[in-house]
């Protein structure tokens, strides 16, 4: 794999890509990781992380490339978006996701679904086979029926870890309410949004990102992963970038985008941009980190929690998948 | 009134205020007004006006002053908002509605709602009630409920005009289909968001809009009103913005946070700023205006339409209601 990787760069070397994704940020004690789930979560994402790498290298769209990796989380239950999402109080599973075209500013996003396998695939055709941006709830689940999206039983979304986690989560807020505290669930129950964010050949950039949400939260709620500036943005002239955390906060402060701005109208580099975002989020309470790529392959991954699962690759083809701070 | 309103400026003249409302954007024709229909016009947006002013005036919060506007527009059937909204294709109502603080950057939003008499109110609930910021379609309403938020019934919401406005464009839409041409809602039938933005004595700056959405819009479609950023920002360091038009256009540059960022990492005086964004959303194609005011009280009501219903009052007292350029 590793030579077959140096020709191709080799032969096509003329424009650089690169891609980083995520796969939710917390605190991610290293004690409770047993070796098997590390090892899973890691084989995990490099599975991802090389089914849109593949596609770049084979001068794809970084469009194509963000897809095909977020597709991959979507169908692994040990990540929080589609196949593995986590559980609202009513027991359901509410999805959003969204996608952006960094050439075009197009966009797509979905909130609230409960019987779509890939999320980030109705938020795709949303931005390509509709007018609009975005679609919520059942009206979602119709234009998904429509275009002929691949729909599945609610019982796919079942996970026997994702249950196990709805009973803890709501146990201790029940205990929490009991002795007046106030409740705050643990990080490893909370964060789990999954991204994508990638360069193509032809200089393009995209962004896409698919969550369950948060374990227990109230039917309804949506967070910054569909919100087009919160939580995913893409912009050819600065960067693309997907978030994961505290989404209230990611919505507040507008973070894709002030990113954006900050390398546009102050000509910051990505790095200092996206770190005086994460530095704004940390200011006003919340948790979380995010993913972004830039125009010349750059690429950025802070947080301010423990840790985040991730990896990225640049034009090198050296992947590289990281857990931990 | 003109008396009491000058002698409360002058006992309490420490801090500027000043208000701006808008009750929608589009192709207003003046062959089309009847003397009438512009009286009411008129007269509703003075009313709107003056609720939130007398707030202000009085030394009340920005945030209040937001909510009285707005709330005045949502029970006046002449706006698409609240009693006057529009119908989706389905024959249903679905509303939207989004409130920022700009002192404190909080915020909330909805999305979707069929029964919930002034969604601007729910929206500040979210904002206050709850750890969140946004809640859709069923959700949402479980929320009100749960808040106690005053809940009709759905046929509250029917108007013989705007009813009427539906056939008109499903009938204008098949006969566009059936001549195989493409089909372009008239302005007349699109536009009417409402909203409003103040600054307040304390030097606070709040922003409010609220929508029926698009007559004739798939059910689950959402705008930039609800969106944080898009249609409806806040931030006491540089202004605050609610916007109406082409939705989707001003969600995908992020209109109300690209002013606002103009403002900080630019320095663009708000006129400026403000009109880079409208040039930018014409440039991609999109029709539309928005108010906005900045911490000094300045005032800026671009559109790029033929007309805007839109009223503003600044320290002076002066009020001023316009619809046409």
């Amino acid at each position: 794999m590793r030579q077959k990787r140096i020709k191709t760069n080799m032969q096509t070397g003329d424009g650089k890509i690169g891609m980083a994704i995520h796969g939710g940020a917390g605190t991610i004690a290293r004690g409770k990781m047993t070796p098997e789930m590390e090892r899973d979560l890691r084989a995990g994402l490099q599975h991802a992380l090389t089914a849109g790498h593949e596609i770049l290298k084979n001068g794809g769209s970084s469009l194509d490339a963000v897809v095909a990796s977020v597709r991959v989380m979507e169908d692994d239950p040990l990540f929080n978006a589609g196949k593995g999402a986590v559980f609202t109080s009513a027991g359901t599973h509410e999805m959003d996701a969204a996608i952006m075209d960094g050439k075009t500013l197009k966009a797509g996003a979905v909130g609230g679904l409960r019987r779509v396998r890939n999320p980030i695939s109705l938020a795709r055709a949303v931005m390509e086979d509709s007018p609009h941006v975005m679609f919520v709830g059942e009206g979602a689940e119709l234009f998904a029926k429509q275009i002929g999206a691949e729909l599945v039983d609610e019982e796919y979304f079942y996970t026997e870890e994702r249950w196990h986690a709805l009973q803890r989560v709501q146990k201790a807020e029940a205990a929490a309410r009991a002795s007046g505290k106030e409740f705050a669930v643990s990080d490893q129950d909370r964060h789990g949004t999954i991204g994508a964010v990638a360069l193509d050949r032809a200089g393009n950039l995209a962004a896409a990102t698919s969550t369950g949400g948060n374990t227990n939260k109230r039917p309804g709620r949506l967070g910054d992963t569909p919100i087009i500036g919160a939580g995913t943005y893409a912009n050819n002239q600065t960067c693309a970038m997907s978030a994961t955390g505290d989404g209230e906060y990611f919505m507040r402060l507008v973070a894709g985008h002030e990113i954006s701005a900050l390398m546009e109208h102050r000509a910051m580099p990505l790095e200092r941009a996206a770190q005086t975002v994460i530095a704004k989020i940390t200011d006003l309470g919340g948790a979380g980190g995010l993913i972004a790529i830039d125009k010349d392959g750059n690429i950025s991954l802070p947080f301010n929690t423990a840790g985040m699962y991730r990896g990225h690759v640049n034009s090198t083809g050296q992947a590289v998948i990281e857990i931990y701070k």
